[in-house]
């Protein structure tokens, strides 16, 4: 089969790439070819037993979705979007990617013809919702974002449920939450903390935390996340029914809860480098998210998380760390 | 004050107008001009005390939306929609009016530029829901269209909370129910027998009745639509908060006590010419209906319904009879 990564130079994409080129294969069919897709074009991951084509595309210019869909991928996994802090920033752009690029793309895939009838796995993100919440969002809580980001995902969720519908693609959207511990380096991101305050102690460095340890949020592993988007690209789309939009489950914890799981597996010496620094924007923002789901239907289709937060922070020193941190 | 009605073509739009023509203000403050936009140019209500324009506008045609929002109206009602029959069958003309057509207004308002930040009142409907529903649909319940216009009503919604949120335009969303009684001839839409089996007997004429009168759906007269743009035009937006997209108020009924309350208001000899028809195709579509909302937002928020489907059949007498039917 060809799988086609939309987003596959981000942090999920990149590791999603890795994971095919381990696996060499999904739900049990072989990989011929992946197209790997991103605004530049993404490195390809090492030892793939398949083709591997790298493209730089900008989705949201005229025609590229056309030119992504010429070669028929079977799955095509999109995650390519302005993050949140610079969809709210630059209106236009956005608009422009998130919402405009998606939709491109679902229509070159309408607009194919020829019975072409992909599974399309879209990344949507918890962003969807915004407070006031009840304690647990159940499955049927109505989309209110708070951000343009959350507003453009939401409208991708309708636009893929209708296309499904109609029968021109076979779409699947999952709703993200929070990956933690995120790799790489402290961004600007407000939601960034949440991964700071463990991976960076445990590499020996300072962390910032910008909010009570009261704060409550929802988070699952880059672990998870690739295992939500393979489970979403093989599942059956008849169990799933006319609700196409799923939010994935995950841990619900308190930053209180994550410090502790901290100190649990790496002691106190590596939670005293986590330092309270309380911003008063950042907490604001934070009001805003959700802090528990009760995400019923995609459990009951299979979907798995971490059933704790030390589960987390195990995850991350293997999968980052070769299994060592600075104690 | 300059209002603007788009759609002033269609039924809902025609009688706003006619209202305004009647009231010469809205929310106290005098009107000096009404614009009356429709796909060809509106015929104006009699009697305006305010200049009447009338246009013919296309608003999916590049450009159109700039030019409506030229002078700045201070309300614009958007009512204008291909409807959803029509964007079933014509995918394509469907996203491109009910989608491209809103958007293309709403971007308007946001490139004005000159502090310009109108009161739009946008026409969504039950359309956005999709079964299966609880006994009564709460405020806070998800949008799971199950029809192309139900989802391109439920990407207006999500627009307008966003481009309210960031202070490009004052939007209030507001879904209405079935229009019952809907005057004017029996026409093809799935739903027009709700009110052919009120009107065509009252009129002397026989009415056919697709579905068992078991079924049960939410109501509202034209009267009442009228009276929720007129008050969603002059609603305090501080006390809608960001959630913009409201649920009107209706009234609940199966089928058979529609007759049964023509048969109090007409008589029995009116309530004979209801012919029983089974139409397998029409019981299908509407059992994904709604049939009954909890709309509190709406009610705390002052919008008003008829308490009684009697009262429904008595506007209809008064508004469209004048007073008189066939006994």
């Amino acid at each position: 089969m060809h799988v086609m990564i939309i987003g596959a130079g981000g942090m999920v994409g990149a590791k999603l790439a890795a994971r095919l080129a381990t696996d060499g294969q999904l739900g049990e069919k072989p990989i011929e070819k992946a197209t790997l897709v991103d605004i530049a074009a993404p490195a390809a991951p090492s030892g793939a037993p398949f083709a591997v084509e790298a493209l730089a595309s900008d989705l949201s210019a005229q025609g590229s979705g056309a030119a992504l869909v010429a070669a028929r991928p079977d799955v095509i996994f999109h995650l390519a979007a302005i993050v949140s802090g610079e969809a709210e920033t630059d209106f236009e752009k956005g608009y422009r990617v998130n919402l405009d690029g998606t939709r491109s793309l679902f229509d070159a895939v309408q607009q194919a013809g020829d019975q072409y009838v992909p599974r399309i796995v879209f990344t949507s993100s918890i962003g969807v919702f915004g407070a006031p919440f009840p304690e647990a969002i159940p499955d049927d809580f109505q989309l209110t974002p708070l951000t343009s980001y959350g507003t453009q995902k939401a409208i991708g969720e309708l636009l893929l449920a209708d296309y499904t519908r109609r029968g021109f693609m076979d779409g699947i959207g999952i709703r993200l939450p929070t990956i933690s511990v995120r790799p790489g380096k402290p961004n600007k991101a407000a939601s960034g903390f949440f991964s700071n305050i463990i991976r960076e102690p445990l590499a020996g460095k300072e962390a910032i935390l910008p909010v009570s340890e009261e704060t409550r949020h929802w988070h699952a592993s880059p672990r998870s996340a690739v295992g939500f988007l393979l489970h979403a690209a093989t599942i059956d789309g008849d169990a799933v029914g006319p609700r196409r939009n799923l939010t994935m489950p995950g841990i619900s914890v308190t930053v209180g809860e994550q410090i502790e799981a901290l100190r649990k597996i790496a002691g106190d010496n590596v939670v005293k480098r986590i330092r309270h620094e309380p911003d008063e924007m950042i907490m604001r923002i934070v009001k805003g998210w959700p802090q528990r789901f009760a995400p019923d239907r995609a459990v009951a289709l299979g979907f798995q998380a971490e059933k704790s937060f030390e589960e987390n922070i195990r995850v991350h020193i293997e999968d980052e760390l070769d299994g060592q941190f600075v104690a």
